[in-house]
């Protein structure tokens, strides 16, 4: 049994990681941190896992945790993995990151999105994409894997055939992203007055107007595909549900192509993938149809009239979107098949 | 007193034009009528009515309705208003209409859009697109308004001061719409599988894509701001909540401007508008602030990163994006202040 | 115009007082007050009043809003309100308070349920418990009204009949409250886990069991009606929804009695009432059918195998539970009709 | 492995054994029927299963059915179980059935509740009632298992400790319901008006008042656990969310006990148990903490103003209230660890 690590087990990143590592036939839990909750029973902080685990939360120290795992999950607040990453993997340890930390390659980056430098070049530099459907190889053998934003895997996911292929223009395009409330920046149960259930409920906004820090993570994985600078106007939305994450990305076609054309080569890039379901034509991707799931639904349709592609994906933000992609990465890092503990299908309705 | 019919009083925007006749000060409602629930008391159709009216649904006979009421409301399905609106108008009533039937100034397009042609050429040509902030002036005087779609409405508020102003560019926007159950097709109350709580709850989907026939309407009306054709790539979302339609254009923009000097453009263009709120820099939209109201809110950013300005609108579908929108048509065309019958404020939360 | 404020603007109680108020015909809204957000502009504080109100929050100052005040609403937490009435009132000021500080006639009540003495025993022993179905005639020369608490409001309103006549014993009776997040403990816009939109969303739970503080408000306003002891067993619960308040109370029967003669009991003790509707037989109260307004909608049906009656009632917990049944009783106090500034049918849907 | 066919599953229930059965270790899945979906692809009619069942759906044939699997779960509307059942059981297959024709020791008791006479005397005869909890034994060796109804799980593992004790008396109870939209007649994805996300959205409502066809069920049990008739009054309450059943039942004690008493009471009759658990003091069951999953969440508050007890429970009316109860049954039934299929914990939030 692998040993496995969550640091920063608060939030709901931190929780749908403890659900699905709980039923891992490989893997066994060996330890939990959180700075808020240290010293409190797991099952305490999660009602949920009543009678399901022994654990108690303890501080994040990297060189205990590294005694304790061998691989090491880290649900940290941005700019905050980076402090213990260099620890971990200074002992050896495997790291999967779900914060921001170590998704830009570009190190400027994160002056400019995040407002602060990066203090460890080092492990940016080796840090791969976790984003199996486009860098397999690279995480089968990475040691620091850094899992994709929820955004980020909705929009490259609904247009990386089209940008890959060269149909997809990277000029004009425009993505609209809409999140359920455990993503949108409430991961870390944030108490906050617009996320009350009194003002979320039966709402709907758009937040971040072109600004939001997924925006170059998108671009930088579709500027890899098209082997040009692609860039996106993004805008974020918060909706009232719990789970769910839909992208409808508009890009400009180079040439004109029929949705059938456009669903044959998405059937193509997305052939043998367990876990991208393109959806017969004729179907809708829905929210509803993945969440509780690591699947992610898409579907594109041709729109003559504008010349663009309509890209639509549907994935659940803690899933596809960011706990299970980030034990489909564990999976392909371990070499285990990449269903392993992953088996469940979407809890519907 | 004005007596004042509606027909289709069965749906949810029946029943919203009757919650707001009902306390309309200059307003005597003499008439309901639904094919579906003719014989029914009113009351018993919406329990919310109970003791608040003593009428009887009738069956549609347009020229009892001309007897009945001097100004008639029509929530018909498309393509059948425009059965009755001729009787109507023959016998010298006014009406409002609901349904598509009278928005498209091209005959030609509802053979494109809705697959049918129009068979009433003389109330089309006189007919008044229903959008009081662009056509106040043609409303006061018409006798045949056709009141805007839901989506337009949202999409032609959020642009219309950056169209007018040719900051905007007529080419490469992206309309995303996202709307609550009771637009999005539902508005008649019909029960289909996809409108049940069970699928509708947590789950978000779009439909419709590159075909929705809210999009002549809206190319339409910017066109005509513009001065010359502005084609938009359209796809509308079902949300889950019951009220609320927002959107988020994407306007590429002729020439670079701050997001200060479009929010003075947007000040400037709806100054003296009773119900269109352009939101304090810093403040955003929210769906939640404008239900029950006939407000709509909206703000735009300029993302210079991508040379487009990001426009969005908050209004309630039954609100501003419907019947409200109605009751302040009526108001225009009787002459009175535009606010009668509109003045409570937003249900809130 | 009479000049009206409201102490306590900031939770949603407050609001929903100034969404009605500011239409009300005979009211002038004069002053707001909020320890929390002094200074700030009410159109700040709720973006649904945007351009409707050019108030500005100032701190609780009882005296100076006397002089600005005829009458003064008081949404403050409990046990703050008994600070501010004596000085209100020695001042000449009417007061309609929303808190529980004055609905209980034993003070030593105060002690047992709410943990501290009462300051005021004069104000307590004038007070008149807001319920106009069974306290009009004291409401209309009151200087002191004790709006009632939400859940006593539905559990009196559909039990009355029933207790009033001796059909209903005074022992066994059990009451089970279902209120939305509005009510529930979160009137104050309190940011606490609970409420947050992902921890009450698609949950339900109860809370208070045994100890909720409407307990004896119930049982004091029952055992008024009965003319002995009346106990209840009262446990409340939390659901998913913003507004709306439903009662299920299981009363044992004196002698048996069919549902149509129960009913019968109802609509002759409701007869007149403008805002409690006894619903058709065959027909269910639902929250869907009153939020938004002032209305109360019960039935009653006996359980021969039991030998009970299940007695239900619906009502919105800011409307007829709260900041509307509020306005009744200004209306009552004033002479007014008291459907002035109440007669917009409930919001549906 | 087993051989396992599902009839009956184009509903809820139906789906969710799909769900949970397509990763039980021990299961193969061999058919699936549905009367009105005959024919159609099992991954067409839920879209979440998509690319994970190469089955479609056959009509309802039970001997071909015989043929096709070892043990068949019936999903079936009420008083069709009894036509197949003979079948099924005549060539030797093993029948755990959700519908209610087998939940009734008192065959007359169907006339009273069901309106029907029951037409398999024989299978009603030797038919186990699957509530494990406290039929475990006669569950391990029978053939026919009827699987409770979701109120009665709610209501019996509410109350059970007391009434077994001798602490509850058996008259006066009072039980209230409150389940999410796939059960409350929902689960066969019926369409109809009530069901609509419109309706059911923000609304809460009573049904089956004194009616409801549970409650013979839960008295069944409750009797037997007793030793003598108990009574119960029982209301039904339909919430807005997709899963989850509350419970809350009002049982008068023989005789007075703390919180502390009977909650010590609770844990000693559930001790061991895999899938209840009586939630530590200062906590309360929510349905949060139980969807997707078997588990039961129970606790017990003593109210000695009124003598009784408060008894709450929190499941998922498909899971522990249903199919996954079914599993726990098929896991008895063959000899398996309790657990198997069912280790994965509750989906939060």
């Amino acid at each position: 049994m692998l040993r496995v690590a969550v640091a920063g087990a608060s939030g709901y990143m931190g929780a749908e990681l403890l659900r699905l590592l709980s039923v891992h036939p490989e893997v066994q839990l060996t330890a939990v941190t959180s700075e808020r909750l240290a010293g409190e029973r797991l099952d305490r902080v999660f009602p949920h896992l009543r009678g399901l685990s022994g654990l108690t939360m303890s501080e994040l120290d990297p060189s205990r945790l590294a005694d304790q795992a061998d691989v090491v999950f880290l649900a940290l607040p941005h700019m905050e993995s980076q402090r213990a990453v260099p620890i971990l993997r200074g002992q050896g340890r495997k790291v999967i990151d779900l914060s921001a930390d170590y998704r830009l390659r570009d190190a400027a980056l994160y002056g400019t999105w995040y407002k602060a430098d990066h203090i460890d070049a080092v492990g940016l530099a080796e840090a791969v994409y976790g984003l199996p459907e486009l860098h397999r190889k690279a995480i089968a053998t990475a040691s620091l894997v850094a899992n994709p934003g929820c955004y980020p895997m909705g929009a490259v996911l609904a247009t990386a055939p089209l940008i890959k292929s060269g149909l997809g223009r990277g000029e004009g395009i425009v993505v609209d992203g809409k999140s359920g409330v455990t993503g949108a920046g409430a991961q870390g149960r944030k108490v906050e007055p617009m996320y009350l259930y009194t003002e979320a409920n039966e709402n709907v906004q758009a937040y971040g107007i072109g600004t939001h820090r997924h925006t170059p993570e998108i671009e930088q994985e579709l500027s890899a595909l098209a082997g040009q600078p692609v860039v996106v106007g993004f805008t974020p939305h918060l909706l009232p549900m719990n789970r769910g994450l839909f992208t409808t990305a508009s890009v400009p076609l180079t040439k004109s192509a029929g949705s059938g054309d456009l669903l044959a080569l998405y059937r193509e890039f997305y052939a043998g993938e367990p876990f991208v379901r393109v959806v017969p034509e004729g179907e809708r991707p829905t929210t509803r149809a993945v969440v509780g799931s690591n699947f992610c639904d898409v579907t594109v349709v041709s729109d003559p009239r504008t010349g663009r592609a309509v890209c639509v994906s549907a994935l659940d933000n803690l899933g596809k979107g960011g706990s299970a992609n980030g034990i489909q990465n564990l999976n392909i890092m371990m070499g285990w098949d990449e269903r392993t503990g992953l088996e469940a299908p979407p809890v519907y309705p």
